[in-house]
């Protein structure tokens, strides 16, 4: 009765990272009686202390990632920006859950947007820019504002330049270093959402109701479950995120970010879905699904990557999380004294500026 | 703003015991930024593999014990049965929470009733049996049927010898080895209840609703919350169990087991509460919780031996917990394939005969 090429409880789960999000994997797992053994640059780092074991090593050390792979029955990434030739040794080895194909088309911004267009998906206009040549040929076409991103190792706004009016193009392209990049024109849109999905080695998909997101300083700062938008739109959002999850054959649980535009047509509320990125892995936005689903993101990524059935991703309610960034980490007291607050925070020592250092979840009746 | 003597994220739980009460309290711990080192016998305990640090050693090991204490900032257990001394020269270096009394009063059933008894609890008829002449005296006050009890470390059934009609006193006393023993009489209970409920230091308390329990072979199958019971009787057992935290000045998650006694006066039904036992720890009773309650038993422990505001113990529905014993185990697939199911496994590696090795938890809509 087991599932075809399933992990039985007491495998191990190999895990690329050991920040927070491989730590709450670590937990998920534990639940259903699987190991996890973190791969993380750091023996303090956030996953470790919640692992039946932690290999402490660089990407590039083959002997460690060796025996990282004897290790363990599957791997898996808490990050988008591990490198290929990491990814392709352990492949080698033991299944990478996503797969190699996941990750080479979301590294890069470029290949990404293409990936997507192919798929029919709408995008901001984008072109490649190698040099500032390049800029100032394509930021006329563009147009201004725009946003000229390096096409790799990007996140929470890092590895990125807004071009508005009257911007030096040149200084644009210097700051980020002369790396290769893309030029995005600007979305007018009305909200940031997201759908939060897994699809399993046999196909099937399950994906949360969509959410909306608030970023603060380029940083996630509120999610909010359901989004405000049409059913069809919803229907449309997840649509595009099953078609994407079919394309990469992919297995585990994928973000996917995206703009919801609306405008008026003949009096008419008329909205559209464009899709800003992909994350390949489990996602902030989807940290509410914790306490507000019946299965959360992390078990569900077990549930793929492990070969188990996917769970319900029914909601519990109306649900809001809140990202606790620096120092509002220092606000657990105040947090933990609030009714059906439910409070999470990483185990990180020092609450840098910016750091995400936990979240709190509000679930109330529909 | 932190609550007075409050212990921060960051800060390290000693865990006495490796079981499964210890691995959940650690998942729990860690939902909160807090670090869990486990004290167990064997490196390869369930707790161990999601614990930051594990000390493996005897309960007489003064070296080790005074290592552990020297490493953490506050000292659990995770079960009754921690010898005296062990927690004595533990609680000279950190505070033990629950304290030395809960334990003096719970590791002996003599004690126990005497305690109960004390603060004008009912309990089952009860007499102390040193012998076997005492044995023959009491069984005639006490009458058949009647259960031989070993005063200490009994636990699923172990240690209990029935005297029905016929039985050999003689033998059920050689049975139990000659141990100080109790002699309680039968309790002719309609159904059995616990109540797991939650003290702070400042003397703040919170209790789940009352649930009912079914046994099979003297092991927890089945619990149920809410109970089946009037609730002017389901009030009388939250302030019974009240009363008990406060006598015992404890801090921390507790279970009061008892006997629900139903019967008619004057053609109306009258119900009562007999205690059965008192466990000062998380308890199977309680893991309905987890995914049936705002804060789950094992977080809300971690709460008030934190000394943190406690959680809200409000239920999310009706909900049944049921234990998978040994085989029942090797159902994972198609409890893990049920939708809405939540399935816990411990992490031990051999599912043998009576060994509790996960749960499953279904929560309806009330």
């Amino acid at each position: 009765m087991t599932p075809e090429g399933a992990l039985a409880p007491g495998s191990t789960i190999g895990v690329l990272g050991g920040g927070q999000l491989g730590r709450m994997i670590a937990l998920a797992a534990a639940r259903l009686g699987l190991k996890v053994h973190i791969y993380a640059h750091q023996a303090d780092e956030p996953a470790c202390q919640v692992a039946a074991a932690a290999t402490v090593a660089d990407w590039t050390d083959e002997a460690a990632l060796a025996r990282f792979a004897d290790a363990v029955d599957v791997v898996t990434y808490e990050f988008e920006n591990v490198p290929a030739a990491t990814a392709a040794f352990l492949a080698a080895r033991k299944p990478v859950r996503p797969g190699p194909l996941a990750l080479e088309k979301t590294q890069d911004r470029l290949v990404e947007k293409d990936f997507l267009r192919g798929l029919g998906i709408d995008t901001a206009p984008y072109a490649a820019v190698d040099d500032a040549g390049a800029l100032a040929r394509h930021i006329g076409q563009i147009g201004r504002p725009a946003i000229l991103k390096t096409r790799r190792f990007g996140y929470d706004g890092k590895g990125q330049f807004a071009l508005r009016d009257g911007s030096d193009v040149g200084a644009a392209f210097r700051a980020l270093g002369g790396a290769p990049c893309i030029l995005e024109g600007f979305v007018d849109f009305e909200r940031e959402v997201s759908v939060v999905a897994a699809r399993a080695p046999d196909g099937s998909f399950a994906a949360y109701d969509v959410c909306e997101n608030e970023h603060e300083n380029h940083i996630l700062a509120t999610t909010r479950a359901p989004a405000h938008m049409a059913p069809e739109t919803a229907a449309e959002a997840m649509d595009i995120t099953h078609r994407i999850l079919d394309a990469l054959d992919y297995v585990g649980v994928i973000a996917v970010e995206m703009f919801l535009v609306a405008h008026e047509i003949e009096g008419r509320r008329r909205e559209k879905i464009v899709v800003n990125e992909i994350a390949p892995r489990v996602h902030n936005s989807g940290h509410w699904t914790i306490d507000g689903a019946e299965t959360s993101q992390f078990e569900q990524h077990v549930r793929a990557i492990c070969g188990w059935p996917l769970g319900s991703p029914k909601r519990r309610g109306r649900v809001e999380m809140r990202n606790l960034i620096g120092d509002d980490a220092h606000r657990w007291p105040q947090l933990a004294a609030e009714a059906g607050a439910y409070v999470h925070l990483y185990g990180k020592a020092e609450a840098r500026a910016g750091r995400k250092m936990g979240h709190v979840t509000r679930v109330t009746r529909d």
